[in-house]
């Protein structure tokens, strides 16, 4: 799907007793994934049934990963669809520009971390469905 | 404890359901921390009685966020030890160079989310205790 990606992190473990020291996810902006990390933030809490996002961003690069759980991801545009589900710390999410995302299926005491390309702008956001489907077809039709 | 110290940042919650929808914290780097967040890692799958980290940094600084339940930190240095619980997502604890950490009694299903100042560098690491002790005396006592 088109500024969606799936990616794949380094999950290393210590080679005498992976089980017991679980692992470590690196990850270095610019160069594990395409943009400096100005912002992250996570999201936590969330109850059974809760369902966040519905919206999108006209520039805003971002990476979702979930952490000690799973988490299912709507990732939407006038012309495609697909439900993601995020379920290990080394898998990532790439939701690039004009994505209309929906986050839920949180599973208990899991967290969404996201990591974005710059910082909170209000002006980048698409909060209203039909305002950001005239706009994303445009944008999709180029 | 001199280059240690604990932040705390926002936890934005639904005006209308704050329990339904949990809590969003947001970092910004350079604003919210004091440094640009070249990289990220997360620990996680960390068995009970299981310790990591054994080491300090000469110049790195980090900020360790505890996600998903507790996780306790030991800074140290030649002149001055503290135990710390980080159990709050909201809640950081900045670690600046030559401060030698262990982490350990991490809770199920929590995840160790650090943020760092720069790229991995072996260089940069010390992960012997007596030359830690050695060059941090030194450091410390300027």
């Amino acid at each position: 799907m088109k500024n969606v990606r799936l990616m794949d992190f380094r999950y290393i473990q210590d080679p005498d007793d992976a089980e017991f020291y679980g692992g470590l996810v690196p990850i270095e902006g610019a160069r594990d994934i395409p943009f400096e990390i100005k912002r992250i933030y996570t999201i936590s809490g969330m109850q059974p049934g809760a369902r966040r996002g519905y919206h999108s961003h006209r520039d805003l690069e971002q990476v979702l990963i979930a952490l000690g759980g799973s988490i299912k991801i709507l990732v939407k545009t006038p012309f495609e669809e697909e439900v993601i589900t995020l379920d290990s710390p080394a898998k990532g999410l790439y939701i690039g520009p004009m994505i209309w995302r929906e986050m839920f299926d949180f599973s208990p005491n899991s967290t969404l971390m996201v990591l974005a390309s710059k910082y909170y702008n209000e002006g980048d956001y698409l909060r209203e469905y039909e305002p950001y489907e005239r706009e994303a077809r445009e944008y999709f039709s180029k």
